[in-house]
């Protein structure tokens, strides 16, 4: 039995990532009716939103699901809150340190995930009794972590480095992806980019075509020096990229960067002056299937991919 | 038949990078006599030394060979000339434009490779007559392409790209990492820091002993203005990091790095003041076996491997 599969009671080793303005009930529903994890993003979320999708979700299926919280999130407690009232069975977090809330989670028998970017923080998170561990990879969309380290030197390093599972981020677009992380030593994947291109995914419709769109150079990790996040090249980034040419300050990348961006570009769909952020497999993506749909075609290939491995 | 090892007349789809100060005569035998496909590196050789080198490799093995020719070689038409006097039969060209020598090349009768870090530029191999590409991912060490797209989302998109067939390279430590380009579509695998820190390699034991203690997150992909290059962090990087958080021009990027850089730091074994080229997977290196000893290894952590990967 699949170490993941018995941790949070699910068929399959397959979690949709939790994204800011593309994660809802609706693509969370959607994963875990078909025996993956679905994950409402509450990033982008007050309070009052995280709770109504919580509830929808639950309406929608009663199989298992996750709620991913960033740990910098301003409004944490009231996330928190509503997580334990709620009964939310497994929390990712991500975006901060372990040890904050993971004992929080674990009286509460709450199951809990942590996102790392390096072997260091994987260690750190199972000394803090974290349940299972996100490795997410220099080529996932969105925020990132600073080390760049890619999925295929990360995934067998942390691998080797914790006897907890192993969720691998990053760079998985397709059945081939899902088996090479799992050659690499992943006990599951989780998936972002290719699920924020799916029928029921919040992202605005000018948002999944320009991913659609996107050949393999369109996407960069930028802004390092505030927080690095991985985007398509747009009229935003190029503004950003000018500034840190001329080697502006951090509070002047912040002033260009200001608040909603990341709503403008995937939620509102502007595409010149919003933050489209996105992974870098995006460049494989050229099609708006169904989130079940898109669940078969991977759960094929990735058999298919399977079958074709030959001993040497 | 395995397409790469039909077209090299190879028994095994494993390729050594041809690397500076790294792979010259002994550590390209060693592989090509395991059944693998040994590469000297010229790009560190003048003239007679790479002459000298390809005679030497001729007297220790029978087996196919190949020699790595970086385009922009200052002395490159001497270098072809002794390729085609020498009889080499397989060539691997990088960093510069496929249009230039493969006519040439093939003319002669010899098997051309070329290493890509885009699909865009695969493209532009196949069409100009090249008969197998290397797409390098953003982890490999050296130089690098100015994309930083990783292994995990270069091989399929290349391998969706083109119909010749496609040589991974990038992030390749293990048979789990070589399960895994082979899951995401390539036919071969090309390994390039782990023959680095073999007892046939030509860097000096320091350096070979500082990527065995490396971790995860110590090399970096730096001078992205001049000449975007991997290497291990060290005092000569800090001294490139503190000219470019000023805003340094170029020139002055150019004159700190200065000439022998890469010799001082992998051949004299200078940590400092030297430029440690290596890949990301350095973490992952912990021994500095035979070269024969390590394709053995590699073969049976790849079969094992696959003998692992269950269908869903």
């Amino acid at each position: 039995m699949n170490r993941i599969c018995s941790l949070f009671k699910i068929r399959y080793p397959i979690i949709q990532a939790g994204m800011v303005w593309c994660s809802g009930w609706r693509l969370a529903a959607a994963v875990s009716e078909k025996g993956g994890l679905g994950i409402i993003g509450s990033g982008s979320m007050y309070p009052d939103v995280l709770r109504e999708h919580i509830r929808k979700l639950k309406k929608a299926t009663s199989k298992p699901f996750a709620v991913n919280v960033p740990l910098l999130y301003h409004d944490i407690n009231k996330h928190m809150a509503i997580i334990e009232e709620e009964r939310v069975p497994i929390v990712f977090t991500s975006a901060g340190n372990p040890a904050n809330w993971t004992p929080w989670l674990k009286e509460r028998g709450i199951t809990v995930v942590h996102v790392v970017p390096n072997v260091k923080l994987a260690l750190k998170c199972e000394e803090k009794g974290v349940d299972a561990i996100v490795c997410e990879g220099f080529e996932a969309g969105g925020h990132n972590g600073k080390d760049e380290i890619t999925s295929m030197c990360l995934i067998p390093q942390v691998a080797d480095a914790v006897s907890i599972p192993v969720i691998a981020a990053g760079g998985i677009g397709d059945g081939r992806a899902i088996t090479a992380a799992f050659a690499l030593g992943a006990d599951a994947v989780q998936i972002g980019s290719r699920f924020a291109v799916t029928v029921e995914s919040s992202a605005h419709l000018n948002f999944k075509n320009r991913v659609k769109e996107a050949v393999d150079s369109d996407t960069i990790l930028t802004m390092k020096n505030v927080v690095p996040v991985r985007l398509i090249k747009n009229k935003f980034f190029e503004e950003i990229t000018k500034a840190e040419s001329e080697c502006a300050a951090p509070e002047e990348i912040r002033r260009i960067l200001g608040r909603g961006r990341a709503k403008k570009g995937i939620f509102q769909g502007d595409l010149e002056d919003g933050e489209l952020e996105i992974g870098q497999i995006s460049g494989l993506i050229k099609d708006v299937p169904t989130a079940g749909e898109l669940f078969d075609r991977m759960l094929n290939e990735y058999n298919k991919t399977v079958k074709s491995l030959q001993e040497l």
